[in-house]
């Protein structure tokens, strides 16, 4: 008999549950997927969850008469209130404080539930089958429309007690001012998000005006383009830095479709990173891509369950 | 019969040492100070701490023949080098991975060396004694000639892999370039310690050259010394706002010098840390003064013995 986690990633325009088992692999035909979205309405998520849920639910039934689900992860768009999990997701307006664990509980009772915010997901998920194994002080990091992650210190993960640590994109950078959604100013998400950069690169006479764009341009040669990529990987090295000196981390693991704009994102962060500063504590952080798949967020979702040993 | 535990605290001008009761009171007449330094040799150094540590526990013997040392607790300035009592404490040159644990143990056998970076010890004597009592989260600091800290995380501190975690000096700080010692630009110590404020009110036109005279002309109406002061404190309220995204923190107990330098410094702290962001669990991060003596740093290495259930 198998011990499945049932897990169940909720992001701002879709929520996926997949039935994962405890090597870290997805059970085939248990993914599945519904709209999540800022219009959609309270009821309308909880359908979501719901469906989603009880299609991957069905699957291993379907599948494995004699395996079981022995817990439920969850990784959840922030902020989170607290760890117990109610979730108020910034990009799904309907649900603020809303009791995504017990949802998820009442669908498949009987078992323990364990909700983080999705960075804590998928550092945990890079430590278990990415980029990261073995390691022990670790923050998974995601270059997209916004910049977030989620940490792993001394091999438990940190949420902080509202559960929402983890949160680089909200990390200052030196040199730059630029308005942050957030309210502050020179925040990472500000600087070197995949909109911001396209944004800095309009601005300064590029034409284009999406991600695929931009790194088709620099790609070619243009000028502006190259330096928006630069100014963006340059701005996550220096955020990276201060959280060193703060954690003093071993790795840090990039991943989100942004990262991808270059094939030498990653290693300008890495050069950025180890050239920072005269402590050898900080430049000694070894930054890589993230080893995980599309499936990275429900794997880390999982790992709430199947490893649980290392959720602080 | 009494468990006390034997106290040093190294820096970078003096080592301290002194014997601490199961209540955090330092043992009347054992606190000893010898000379460190720049230009002390590594003998010199040595001899210091022996001194130092041999009046400590002679004041013991002297006054409680019936007690005993249980531990040594030893704060440290840094970097240190792992967890093991080696230390390469930037301003004393001689010592680069020097045993400093090993060197104490020797003069008190057969008993636990706990060394911690001093930040750790402050935080731990915040936390035991001082502004911080009963929190979880919680970072201690020092804006003086330096900047420095300490965490402890979910009840138990943080040094990381090295010990040199909780360098909110070197986090940086948005809207700055200052070069910093350490080789980066924009860190917070670059840009709100106690010399670089004084010389950054020098550059823009006032002229005296001491911390202290900055407070005077800022109390007597000089405005650049006042902007000079509201720089400082907003700059290490902007660091603590980037150290609670990551880190999602309860409080923060600032003490050292330079945080006297107003009476409104760490309110001015406080209120950037209040108004910097829409994330509540940002702006819902404490700001404190130190409730701290000048026996913190010792109270606080007693403390790596006293409550090593939080020693991470």
């Amino acid at each position: 008999m198998t011990d499945y986690a049932l897990a169940v990633d909720l992001g701002g325009t879709k929520v996926e549950a997949a039935i994962v088992d405890p090597t870290g692999s997805v059970l085939p035909g248990s993914r599945h997927r519904r709209p999540s979205g800022q219009a959609a309405t309270s009821d309308d998520l909880a359908r979501s969850v719901t469906e989603a849920v009880q299609d991957a639910v069905g699957a291993l039934v379907d599948a494995t008469r004699h395996d079981r689900v022995v817990g439920i992860g969850i990784g959840s768009a922030g902020p989170l209130v607290g760890s117990d999990g109610r979730v108020s997701p910034l990009n799904l307006p309907a649900w603020r404080g809303y009791p995504l664990g017990d949802l998820v509980a009442s669908l498949v009772p009987d078992v323990p539930v364990v909700t983080r915010i999705d960075g804590i997901a998928i550092t945990l998920a890079e430590t278990w089958v990415g980029a990261a194994q073995g390691e022990h002080n670790v923050m998974g990091m995601v270059v997209s429309t916004g910049v977030g992650g989620g940490l792993l210190l001394d091999g438990r993960t940190h949420g902080g007690p509202s559960g929402n640590a983890g949160h680089i994109g909200h990390v200052q950078v030196a040199g730059h001012d630029d308005q942050c959604a957030c309210g502050a100013r020179g925040c990472l998400e500000a600087v070197a998000s995949g909109p911001r950069t396209v944004a800095w690169a309009r601005r300064n006479g590029w034409a284009g005006d999406s991600g695929e764009q931009l790194a088709e341009s620099a790609r070619g040669g243009d000028p502006i383009a190259r330096a928006a990529i630069e100014r963006s990987a340059t701005a996550v090295g220096q955020a990276i830095a201060s959280t060193s000196a703060l954690l003093d981390l071993d790795v840090v693991a990039i991943g989100g479709g942004f990262s991808h704009v270059a094939d030498d994102y990653i290693d300008i962060v890495a050069r950025t990173v180890a050239g920072h500063s005269d402590f050898g504590f900080v430049t000694s952080t070894r930054v890589v891509a993230s080893g995980l798949s599309g499936e990275g967020p429900l794997i880390g979702a999982a790992a709430l369950i199947h490893h649980r040993e290392q959720v602080g």
